[in-house]
């Protein structure tokens, strides 16, 4: 026989490690903030694995400082498993020496600070992640030691509030606490009673009033005033040949201008082809401003989110009929599902990239920019899993021509994916490269693969100035390769193109320019956006909508 | 302008149920047992879209008899959104015309009832889904307006106890209560307070204290003693030819007996391979009784279930470095984000199956059985969400030879998704043919598609007596064809394939008998295997295992 084995060695270091931190509380679950660094002192151990929640919008920043106020002769080598690193204090953690590995999703305004730091050693890559693949592995071989967390409001017992920005902290949450790890959240407010339960008090070890509200960025957020023609045009073009097309009901929308002006063509164009109640009822999205006049003109029946965006708040809490409100009247996103939405039950994704290659795959890294693509992955795929049938992912699939290849006669669907770029970006920086970035990142960071956004096989349209190029309907991938060539202007890529090809192309109806679409290009303008201002969707939404101060200019 | 809109129609209508219920109330939230029917009654309506908890192991099976005994001239019509329909009553609520249509992932016992009431017109079919895509519905086009759940514990606040049986609770009850819906939960106890809070009272308005506990299936108990000769060699082959080849850490494993002589095979052919350490460390997994001596025998590192097993219970909670264990030292398992784990965090996932085609289309689908998959299709296909990198998905990835047809020349990684089968079932069905019955099915049912549990394009390798087939590795649809006629043994599909071609794919390692991978016959048996009984299980485990009545037999 064995020796005796032991098999709570997790919980047994757990209570030793809260039990140094036992002097600090103040009240049951209550850290004053001045302890905050001392208490991850107590609690945190070199090499730990830890969260640190913080996505593109909510940061636990207080909690972020007091880690990066750790004495690093303590505490070091952490291996650090975050939605998000947007934050100077995330890569400062590292440069003081306290972490020493990243698992993550998305690095935003910190992405070529984390490709400086990997070149420089002071920085080790676990690997670049679709948020809902990072929290997948919360549950398999990245959970973590201790996390730290942030809410609205926290009460005695660690019963904690996240309301509107609920976003990422009930994953991770569950993850640690139930294998026996450490929870400490920061909040914005201490309470005696929270306005409603959204994480039990038990997951959570211990609850600091932050000296300020935790740090929300207005990602989605985007002034109608900056849209332009051209976006216009391609947002007609998508409406028409692509929502319209395939009736499209189900869907999420990402960041960025082009999605923002098909939101708000939808009251104008999108009226004008007939198209309310057949496409766009069903959405995974944050509360984008821009949905605003959609919404009011009665296009949508649901909202899920992902998180908050900053402004909204009293406008969702005014239409629970379409957002996800909670018995006490205050909204509740929810990263994890709204991801698990996008991969599952929608039947587009459409979004921008940076860079699409000759073949189809495309990126938004860049040689020195270790950038992270967010949820894109996870929603910008053809979810294999899925067998619920809908007519515009039954119609994609049949007109892939190449399933045979791959299924012999079984019939199957296909995801809407497509990408939206116009040929050329700002800088004349051109969209369509014979060979991404991403393949110098991946050598400048000593990447296994190229970070790849949206893989070929998954890509069933670009939407460009030029037109629309019909992956899906290609036979093979030299065609696949023209058709790209057809709607890619006067970039390399395009200037290769052979103009008879093309031709062909767009009589199969493979590549269509906005004229095979029927779309009159001189209507195409800023006229037909039904706000052409932060003002205008503040008034559209009466008063309800309250921007942040930036984006205000009246 | 517009004329005044409402936008709170869901609440109001809420608030006019929960009122017309108001006097069946004893207490709080508590509604005694006997007024079960009389609430479901006044907060139903006609046509309402209704969840009933139940997957294949714990079910609100005193709600559905409450929901069944319910008037049809009041309630009727019906759309049942559920996970499973296991249980007669499940069935009956169709045949008394209370439900109407159903949109479900799992139909076990009843799947050959659903097929006769399609036929006869008593059941309309909406959709067969893996389970996370429906949960993944309920947030978005298919979110519940009254949901009936179940839990161990319960309090006058409607605070929930649901633990080792936590499973497809929490994704209920929130998508349900933060769209304004009704969520009602019988629960075995109901108690002054819960012994953990997992679901939080304010997402719950009525408790019924159920007259018997709610009904739990041993789905997946196997007895060792069931084990074949057939399956030991089926599982020597997987464990040195995939697991030990592909270096397998994270993964899945099904219902069935292939797998579990996998279980069985760890702390005996495994230690041979000397694969300690180096495979099998992390699962996605039930509380398997079969993985008791690897666990014991310090295989493995962590398990997330998705749901409870029984007679698990104290033995999971007595290895808490193992399972996840909350604060009150039981454990929650968690379907949605065990099957998120399964679908993004594991390398491999492995399992049995009914009937492949000759193109590698598999499926449990036969004419008259509307079966469904249950998890099957999230985790038996290739995740293109992914984009973490591990060796084993890297090396499958490498050897994918079709992979340039799709991507031009990026690279990128492949999942291992293996089905096991004997070229024969039991009386003499060929697990290999032309066509699968599910193609019947689909005519029978008048389904858009045929059901397929796993896709051609996602298998990597089949396992039978016969050997392995390396799917990935094959050049084009033909090649794989050939492949698969090499492992179908003397089914139609085998005794069509040519031996000279055959002989070509072993020299090229991409089939594999027995001896091509050094396994010898004459060792496998039921010898090697860690446990050749229920007893030697509850053995292993000193005792903390205890078995369902109908596994005892000493």
């Amino acid at each position: 026989m064995q020796k005796e084995k032991v098999w709570d060695k997790l919980s047994t270091d757990t209570e030793e490690r809260m039990n140094a931190a036992n002097e600090l509380f103040s009240d049951r679950k209550v850290v004053p903030s001045q302890n905050g660094v001392a208490l991850l002192e107590a609690v945190i151990r070199a090499g730990d694995r830890i969260n640190l929640e913080g996505n593109n919008q909510k940061q636990a920043d207080f909690l972020a400082e007091c880690l990066g106020s750790c004495d690093s002769e303590k505490i070091n080598n952490l291996h650090m498993v975050q939605s998000a690193v947007p934050l100077p204090i995330h890569l400062d953690i590292f440069d003081k020496g306290i972490a020493k590995k990243l698992d993550f999703a998305y690095g935003g305004p910190m992405a070529a600070k984390v490709a400086e730091f990997l070149r420089e050693g002071k920085l080790e890559l676990g690997a670049i992640h679709t948020y809902l693949e990072l929290f997948a592995r919360y549950f398999m071989d990245l959970t973590p030691r201790v996390s730290l967390i942030c809410a609205y409001e926290g009460d005695k017992d660690g019963n904690l509030y996240t309301g509107f920005n609920t976003e990422d902290t009930p994953v991770i949450a569950e993850a640690t606490k139930f294998r026996q790890g450490i929870v400490i959240a920061q909040v914005n407010k201490l309470v005696d009673k929270v306005q409603r339960v959204d994480i039990p008090g038990e997951w959570v070890d211990a609850v600091i009033e932050s000296p300020k509200p935790f740090y929300l960025e207005p990602l989605f957020t985007r002034d109608p005033a900056n849209i332009t023609d051209t976006q216009v045009l391609m947002g007609m073009m998508a409406l028409k040949g692509i929502y319209g097309e395939y009736g499209v009901q189900r869907l999420n929308h990402g960041i960025g201008f082009f999605t923002a002006a098909i939101e708000l063509l939808l009251p104008t164009y999108g009226n004008e082809l007939g198209l309310k109640g057949k496409i766009c009822k069903h959405f995974a999205l944050n509360p984008h401003p821009t949905m605003i006049p959609a919404i009011e003109d009665g296009w949508v029946e649901s909202i899920h989110s992902f998180g908050g965006e900053l402004g909204m708040q009293k406008y969702c809490e005014a239409r629970p009929d379409i957002f996800f409100i909670g018995p006490d009247g205050s909204m509740r996103s929810n990263r994890a599902y709204s991801q698990t939405a996008g991969h599952y039950a929608t039947d587009m994704f459409i979004g921008g990239t940076l860079q699409i290659d000759k073949y189809g795959n495309s990126s938004t890294a860049t040689a020195s920019r270790v950038a992270g693509f967010g949820g894109a992955p996870n929603m910008g795929c053809d979810a294999k899993g899925r067998r619920h049938v809908t007519d515009s992912w039954l119609k994609c699939g049949a007109e892939f021509e190449d399933q045979a290849a791959l299924l012999g006669d079984m019939p199957r669907g296909k995801r809407l994916v497509v990408q939206m770029q116009e040929t050329f970006k700002e800088k004349m920086d051109p969209s369509f490269v014979e060979k991404l970035d991403a393949w110098n990142l991946a050598k400048n960071a000593n990447l296994d693969l190229a970070p790849v956004m949206i893989y070929s096989d998954d890509l069933t349209h670009i939407v460009t100035e030029e037109g629309i190029a019909y992956l899906a309907k290609c036979r093979g991938l030299e065609e696949r390769m023209a058709a790209i060539r057809g709607v890619a202007g006067y970039t390399e890529v395009g200037l290769s193109a052979d103009p008879k090809e093309t031709k062909t192309l767009r009589e199969r109806g493979i590549v269509k320019t906005p004229e095979d679409l029927g779309i009159d290009r001189s209507r195409a303008n800023r006229s037909m956006l039904a706000a052409k201002s932060v003002k205008d969707l503040v008034d559209c939404s009466g008063g309800l909508y309250e921007p942040p101060a930036r984006f205000v200019n009246w």
